[in-house]
């Protein structure tokens, strides 16, 4: 029922605003013996930290996590792990001119017309800072899966230009500043985003992001299915507008016969011929890899002036300066693996609860 | 933590399998003092039944509802409702042959992995037969909404074959057996399902679904922000692989001038000029119509034959006989409406709740 | 967050009025294949059900049983189990002249603040019919625990009766119709409670459940206490008053010394030597059997004219007609045993979903 | 489901051990718009903090309260609060010798036995050390509940030593260290509790809580009733063994007649002449005083040497140092009146969103 948690059996909280103090969250649920440090987290916050690019955000933060509780010795205690992620590079200035203003795109009219109130200083607690949280909850999570378990996303389009999935190749990923699994587009992409960079604009991705080594069996009926909450959990990251599970929205222009997902036996292992399922079926994972794609709309911080209205309602002219992604969807990758990672571990442990397996 | 529970404030359970004696749903939450009969039901109910066209499964199930328990003298009482569905048609027999036989893309084979046991007569609890009970739901979820919020959804495309925008009109979606807003597609569905009908074979499609009326504020950050829980209910229902809101997919490809959802005043009404958002911005509404689209496969089961295996891990081949949807999506009308106002009556009560208003 | 929900992993929502057509309850999160059918939850039924005996309320249901869902095959498998009681007895009549009047000690007065309207008939939704649906739920989770864990009740005291501890007997608890440990207590209570029934009086109790066989290991910190979920579940019992855990309210008035529950060993098994902490500490499970008391306030629709006001707000005079239970605790003792297998199925099942043991 | 948050729509989530970094709670569904700075929040911090008079631990601990976020300006913003306390005075030497040693009545053994590993420094997360966080979030429930809602509580009882009724003062609460509201009982306690602390031993009490002014209609059927969730709230409280409502236990005792909680007008306002209920009928309030008692066992931690175990499973003998409470009930009166605090605020949300009241 909480607004600001996420999950059940593993679960966890955030709070924090982007120009407050500190932002944080509290984890509950998670098994007990199991080693964990700060270094088990930290390359996970530093894929996702601002700065690390001319094509990210310039906004300097460390993103170091503390953690608080819950470790005892090296190990998980079984109790709750608070973790805490302090703010470094606020500069609450820059948004002192949109304290009446709402940037078109953002939740500053809507978080005035349901709280009355809101922290506008960077966006306040919609700014995508929280996703930090996410990122290192992720980090707890894979821990539970385990090696078995592997979680990988990558960009396969940016604006109009899309990668070739022939060129796929996992070690690229790491090896570009977008995530980019093709390494011809990834280096098409460099002038393509400069593009929108400097002329004040912003473009909008999609995100693809699997699990490999998932067993069959994790998910439930029928409000409990995987695919509905790796939906509801990619749907919650800031600018997310589309969740796709396998073949996604190409399913619905296919037949019967197209998108059957036909079974054959490699030895004692059943093999899906085409994986349209996305690895899940009847909203149980089936054992072949788990596909989600999660569409990205531009940032919609632009220095380019747009129409908007003012808290008083009069029409105004909003140009938003500042420190801004030119495209969001790029650090969304590591927070969409996080979210895949925290869905499955809760499964799996709700899993084990009700099968005993 | 339920798996068989959507919702928190205003939330329904349901239970039941396909060829059980009745399927049925208990919601609690629903404020008190509402006038609820089963004739405000039944129409929803009638508009999801089988048997209406020969464009869906020749299954008759009358689906009459019978409140239980919640209203008294004509009037909600704040306590639970439930609500029963008997199952009249059942034919368990045409279901023996799979009993051992895992159809592909069905939850046959990741039941038995996850429960070690299921009941296989017309897919038990993973029938599309629960969604009945999603439809008795919204039918109250929309009373608590009251008039002034309007849900109505659509079938905008199927196959390949889409919807002219420019021909939207809600009356006609009424008017033809495929909830099709536009006359001239849905005369030229007519023939194009005929033929994967009369081919054993089956299609895809995509469901849109409109809220008009939602007030600025409903929603809440973070993990309970309207368009994930939106997203999480569409992808609960039996065959959705993708949920978009707003331009949603399309907004990928779009930069931050062209998806910028400008803002004018009408009066003293925020006016959005593109609704690119979907009526939606940081998880919470914004007063323009929510808009989301869904993305069904093709009816898995067909009557082509297609390779699968064997709950003793043998290869097989598969036809699905029995009175199944050509096009499931159609039947998810209905559906995706509920759902949707599901979501929007609980995250009413929500907001009450928080803010008082 | 649901009103009429109890538990997490393993859950049970009820519904149902005292005068509709049935009660009933769903129960979510059972483990798959477990042995169930109705002859394993009716044994339960019987013993809470109306009638049998002239110290509980003359009513005639006999309260059977059926299985709508969630079980094939006589096994569960591990969806919903749907279980319904018709109302046969009802007589709705009896109710007419507290329609517009208030009984004091009953929900009556509270539900019409709450709700501005209720079902007067027999109570509504705040008859302790409901609590055959517990026992019903309480049937399904001894399955869950299995043989090892024994649970039992007992009626303690009566008025100002108490049982000596002496002659405790768990087979004299069934050989009375008071479920009374004590034979000699058993034999005295008969005409004391005559002498309460028939001077148009009622009398309260205390009722003793003891879970034998728990494990140690099972609750968790900090809110989610083994003793605290069970202390929210007795107390849920209609007319309990007061619950505790091992020495109880006893153990305000110990030192530390006395209090003390030392541990020795036998064999390889810790053994606690007063259990004065009822088989609890910290809020965990420490093998001992756990001990919970209960206190149950006489019942409040007596045949003596007591002073109230109408839902007018005029003060008036009420004698309750109607078939009432001279001692409601004593029909508590099955619903109590329930309550007590329903947490302790909903702790095994989230103490194995957290450590996997 | 999670294990260490309490409540609904209003809830908070604890973390921390006794001698960690810092303990702290995430506060989630507050309304916005409240005031609500840290000097609202510590005098009811200062009035648990230990090391305030002789008769409660020495370990001396400011509990000084950072807001980290959910407050703008000096308002709440409907986001969550994140309250951090800072520890200040760990002397976790103190704890090496019960490293493997499992102290009677404690937690140590059960901790071990659930988890396999526990922080054995002071407690570790099973400290009543977390009952600060518990403190902090009443604060804010009570700016929640209004001025209108009274919430104060007392020791009525010291071992077997208990108030005289008729000198009930609440003035006299804050007059003495041990929260008594009868200067003679207050008066005698110092010798009576010296004398526990003298001898190395410990003593239990009774605590007894009221909330004045609390309108009727909040709580709910049936599992949702407001003295369920009252026993739930107290009986997380550490050392909790009882906890009784109204007449509680004594009600066992009394017939229906001298039960009765008679009704008569004030006015146009209902009055109940025993209050017996203890303001709440049927799991509603009913506008009179709610009242709860809450039985604490003695410390267990004493200087007298008790029997017990150690992980290897040898007897051994315990005596435990530090700087323990010598009558724990005593810091219990802020943590209950707090927790009483929290299910009626977050009781009123959800009464506000199911009816609009």
């Amino acid at each position: 029922m909480s607004h600001n948690t996420f999950g059940h059996l593993f679960r966890f909280t955030t709070w924090g605003e982007s120009h407050g103090p500190a932002i944080g969250c509290v984890i509950d649920g998670c098994p007990p013996g199991i080693d964990l440090s700060e270094t088990d987290i930290q390359p996970f916050m530093d894929a996702r930290k601002p700065g690390t690019s001319r094509f990210v955000t310039q906004r300097k933060e460390p993103d170091q996590v503390k953690i608080l509780s819950g470790v005892f010795e090296g190990q998980t205690t079984g109790t709750p792990i608070s973790l805490l992620i302090e703010n470094k590079d606020q500069r609450s200035k820059d948004y002192s001119e949109i304290k009446n203003r709402y940037r078109p795109g953002h939740a500053d009219f809507t978080y005035d017309a349901k709280y009355g109130i809101r922290d506008y200083r960077g966006g306040g607690r919609s700014s995508a800072r929280e996703t930090a949280n996410r990122v290192a909850a992720g980090a707890v999570a894979r821990k539970i899966l385990g090696a078995d378990v592997r979680i990988k996303g990558a960009v396969v389009q940016i604006g109009s230009s899309m990668i070739n999935g022939d060129n796929w190749d996992w070690d690229t990923v790491c090896q570009n500043p977008f995530w980019c699994p093709d390494a011809q587009a990834a280096k098409d992409w460099e002038s393509y985003l400069d593009s929108f960079r400097k002329s004040g604009n912003s473009v909008g991705a999609i995100v693809e992001v699997h699990a490999k080594g998932v067993p069959a069996g994790w998910g439930a009926p029928v409000y409990g299915k995987l695919d509905s909450e790796i939906a509801n959990g990619l749907m919650s990251i800031n600018a997310a507008k589309g969740v796709e599970i396998g073949a996604g929205f190409a399913s619905a222009s296919y037949s019967g016969v197209e998108n059957a997902d036909e079974i054959r036996m490699d030895g004692n292992k059943p093999v899906f011929l085409t994986n349209n399922a996305g690895g899940i079926l009847g909203g149980i994972s089936n054992g072949d890899t788990i596909i989600a794609r999660l569409a990205i709309k531009p940032t919609s911080s632009i220095l380019t002036e747009v129409r908007s209205i003012n808290s008083k309602g009069e029409e105004i002219d909003v140009r938003t300066k500042g420190r801004h992604d030119p495209c969001v969807g790029i650090r969304a990758v590591p927070v969409a693996e996080a979210m895949l990672a925290c869905v499955l571990a809760d499964q799996k442990l709700r899993h084990r609860g009700q099968t005993g397996r």
